[in-house]
């Protein structure tokens, strides 16, 4: 008998965080997408298994490098959120790179690539300009590193059986975009917008203020951002004190004009991260968040707003997908001396 | 009725090659030792799991280092051989170390530690004198990074429980040591070594050679070298055509004293862990075996003869133990940043 009135209260309090809770997830279904389970196709083309095994081998070896000391992962460490540590990234022989490192995972799913789009295609990444620091493996010296490694051609005959010329730049290029095809993180967030769990009370808070003050403006689609160029350079802030004046980054922009168009990055992950922006100037979330609504929306979020945003932002963490360091061809007398 | 010669032939063949695959699997055995299955104990303690995957995390994890992009694997990359692939190992942002990194693989069973012997304990690595390049982390840097990281908490109290205070040096030290002791290479010469296979015919002529010139008087026991230390600099070798001459490392040995007792490296691996020496001066391996022979046991090896050895040390390439890249703890906003 005690029970009913219980009951009843709770009904009457379920109810109304039900309808609630579904009319947010129907905002955002309208904003954003779930991380689907798998790429099949890229450009078109089956990324298949031997691709994507051959792409791991050349993502985790530091000797197609220049320097034979620098692998993908130097600057994209799937171990530590699939980006670089350092504000900048460093490349070839601890060059100083100009920008921040992008995490690589659920990157396949970015419309735009690299802070300033250089490039609309990740597979040719490969093939950029070599005064980048990214550019850490020159063309002929890295097939000429893969082509004297027996278990290196039978992987790129493997992946593109049929090619009389397999080991070049851009098979090399493709099979790292497989790999990284393969680097999707399932998030509590994806698991909401399916209907299949619930976001906790703050996060979803965060999340009606993350559409409600334009945030997903720019931030939107699957990767929550990654897909669009804007006029804005966030200027270094070295701390919570030294908040940029509204109206800095878009002087910046209007003396500078193009080069300060950079890309609104994913926010997949983004709790893992840290540094932020382009220059990987700024080390606090929250932090980061008041930067880009006053810059961007001219809004001044309180540091509860931020936090609730946040919250929000956590819930996009994915599940990293277990990874197997591979263990890599032999070299050979033939193979090139790191520079 | 045709089949008996055949069958007498084989035999007839077949015996005396047994008898001699015996004889030098006998001498073999009062020389070498195969590989243990595992560890159980480092220095009398009970090897953990908890240990393990908390050493396996520090092995990958870039921010303990004060540059934040620095881990173990920089210089002793398992999907590589366990080694660095620079003639001399870089530190700390990009400085250049005085020597090249040995593997990690099978290190634990090294009685001699370092090439110059710094450290009788693996273990101690961590708290040697910070002007080592080695030396990439600062260790109340290190402490203050891992403290801030609830993961890491949690997982030092895992492996060290009832310490009040477990994350130290020594404790991080002690993972690291449980985690290498993991990293075995088991090797066609080990099932050899316990009668479980057998020896390609010019593997077999080259280690009756690696035994009869003397090589195993300093590359014996169960990691074929890593146990001590001899009085001899290797000097830099550019190439096959520069050869040191007989005697001038004995000349520099004696010039400079103690400061040139190096360590006799273990021999597994060795044809993954190009270049040798500890200078990393040497990228062929028949002639790497060439110059020890000359400068450590006074003998001209032939060409044929440093080809044969090579073929036995071929043997000595062990099965890599799968290792899974670990997702490591996230930062908070008390983790230092890197300098």
């Amino acid at each position: 008998m005690r029970v009913f009135p219980a009951l009843c209260l709770f009904f009457a309090l379920a109810a109304p965080m039900s309808a609630l809770a579904d009319s947010l997830r129907d905002h955002a279904l309208s904003l954003f997408e779930p991380l689907p389970e798998r790429i099949a196709t890229l450009d078109g083309r089956t990324v298949t298994e031997a691709e994507v095994a051959l792409g791991q081998m050349l993502f985790f070896d530091p000797r197609l490098a220049d320097d034979g000391a620098t692998a993908c992962t130097a600057c994209h460490d799937p171990a530590t959120g699939g980006d670089g540590n350092r504000p900048m990234s460093m490349g070839h022989a601890w060059q100083g790179g100009p920008q921040n490192a992008p995490t690589i995972f659920n990157a396949t799913l970015n419309g735009a690539r690299f802070w300033q789009g250089w490039d609309e295609d990740l597979a040719q990444a490969g093939t950029r300009d070599p005064y980048r620091a990214e550019r850490i493996a020159t063309p002929d010296r890295m097939v000429a590193v893969l082509a004297s490694m027996p278990g290196y051609v039978a992987a790129f005959e493997a992946a593109f059986p049929g090619e009389t010329n397999p080991i070049r730049p851009e098979t090399a290029s493709r099979a790292l975009a497989a790999f990284a095809s393969t680097l999707l993180t399932p998030a509590p967030f994806d698991d909401w917008l399916r209907g299949e769990g619930a976001l906790p009370d703050e996060a979803r808070k965060g999340l009606a203020l993350f559409i409600d003050r334009g945030c997903a403006g720019c931030h939107q689609g699957v990767n929550l951002g990654g897909d669009s160029y804007h006029p804005l350079r966030v200027a270094r802030v070295p701390g919570t004190e030294a908040l940029p004046e509204s109206g800095v980054c878009f002087a910046l922009e209007e003396a500078d004009g193009a080069e300060y168009l950079y890309r609104a990055g994913s926010l997949r992950n983004i709790t893992r991260t840290s540094p932020y922006f382009s220059e990987g100037s700024v080390r606090s979330l929250p932090l980061a968040v008041q930067i880009m609504g006053r810059s961007q929306l001219g809004t001044d979020l309180t540091e509860a707003e931020a936090d609730l945003i946040t919250a929000f932002l956590a819930t996009l963490q994915g599940r990293v997908p277990p990874i197997t360091l591979p263990v890599l061809p032999d070299e050979t007398a033939l193979t090139p001396a790191p520079n």
